[in-house]
């Protein structure tokens, strides 16, 4: 028995999330669909985690067990020959039977992209949220400090979910303005159901003057999700990077 | 009477191409019938020419006359409000009645975007060709300054098209890696039908090694279509620019 673990790009636009629905198309559903017609054999994946439906990905990790002599490159060039056009595998190695990618998942790093500029465009229409309005992205930048480190994050998590803690820590969050856009990138050691989506929300009303950078503080403290700023949507965002410890 | 031009984006994948047809998707279909909706008359459009199925553009040209009060700004607003996503105005300007946006365009410039690295990314699928194979990019430049200047472009025109003149003038035609993309800028004061992607099928052909640089020279001259590359695919292609004397 060998353990494949795939690196996986893809294009969530057309997809109801990563994990895998009886009844709707999914990246995870497609994906072990795909191994299931190379490999002969039902494929169970684990993944590094979940996407909503309409997040994209630029490295999500995904593994699987098989018995099988095909080499790792023959693997990769059968996938990407069969995966549809939104889905592709960009690396493929191996770890040892152990390996989880979501217990052992150390850090993950999303990407939200915001097209600020008066004009919208077709070509980001997909990957980005069209916001024409001015922001204030040095209140953002203050706000975003504050929410770096280790806190209770449970007024940015979707209400109708609950985690045995909501303790995370963001190791950073950075806001970039290059013209037309602006990209928030934050990199934590673990997220809750819709956090990032209700943290560029919150900052967005910091930009826009509703808020002040002052105000994160006491949201955190109160922990309260109907204090905190809208989710915005799925499409702005990517996942960006996974790391794992070397195996 | 007033006399307006609009610089249009848009991306061509769903779209039988620029011109107006009866019982097809276009450009030109859904712009008349948005300028329709808004000015509450029939509105007929001038195009700076015209792109095939499949094909982008950054800026294409088009104008319309029309008896209206409204604002520049008003005007572009309601188009950008009502066209679909794929389609935007960037700019909106008037200009004297006798213009026409085809006769008096001095240039433009296409690009055309090839993938070329061994994975394929679900985020440029429709806005390139994916060419996993080496290409040799010093060969390819010598070829395209053979192009550059005026040349009876015969060999490069669409077979079932015949114009009256296939002379034409490349002011420009220039190679970039930038990996993982090729792309290929051609700026002339017109093109044939086609021409712009049988020019990037030959130097293709010049890029892996099947033909030679110098061959183009003996193209050009036998003026015949069946000898030079194959038509690449039109969703690689976006038309960069047309260039109007200022009116």
């Amino acid at each position: 028995m060998r353990h494949f673990v795939l690196t996986l790009t893809y294009d969530g636009t057309q997809y109801a999330g990563f994990q895998i629905q009886k009844d709707a198309s999914t990246i995870q559903g497609v994906l072990e669909k795909t191994l299931r017609d190379i490999l002969k054999r039902k494929v169970r994946t684990l993944s590094s985690g979940r996407t909503d439906a309409g997040v994209h990905a630029l490295s999500h990790i995904v593994s699987f067990k098989a018995k099988t002599r095909m080499s790792q490159n023959a693997l990769k060039k059968a996938l990407n020959a069969l995966l549809p056009q939104d889905i592709a595998v960009t690396r493929i190695t191996e770890a040892p039977l152990s390996f989880h990618p979501r217990f052992e998942a150390m850090k993950k790093r999303y990407r939200y992209t915001i097209r600020n500029h008066s004009a919208r465009s077709p070509f980001d229409r997909f990957y980005t949220v069209f916001y024409p309005y001015p922001l204030n992205v040095r209140a953002m930048r203050k706000a975003a400090r504050q929410l770096q480190g280790q806190h209770d994050f449970k007024a940015f998590q979707a209400k109708d979910k609950k985690e045995r803690s909501s303790v995370r820590h963001i190791h950073r969050l950075t806001i970039q303005k290059k013209s037309p856009y602006l990209t928030i990138d934050i990199e934590g050691n673990g997220f809750l159901y819709k956090m990032v989506r209700n943290i560029v929300g919150t900052l967005l009303e910091v930009g826009n003057g509703r808020r002040s950078p002052e105000e994160i503080k006491t949201l955190l403290a109160r922990k309260n999700r109907a204090l905190t700023g809208p989710t915005v949507p799925a499409k702005g965002l990517c996942l960006l990077k996974v790391v794992h410890p070397p195996f």
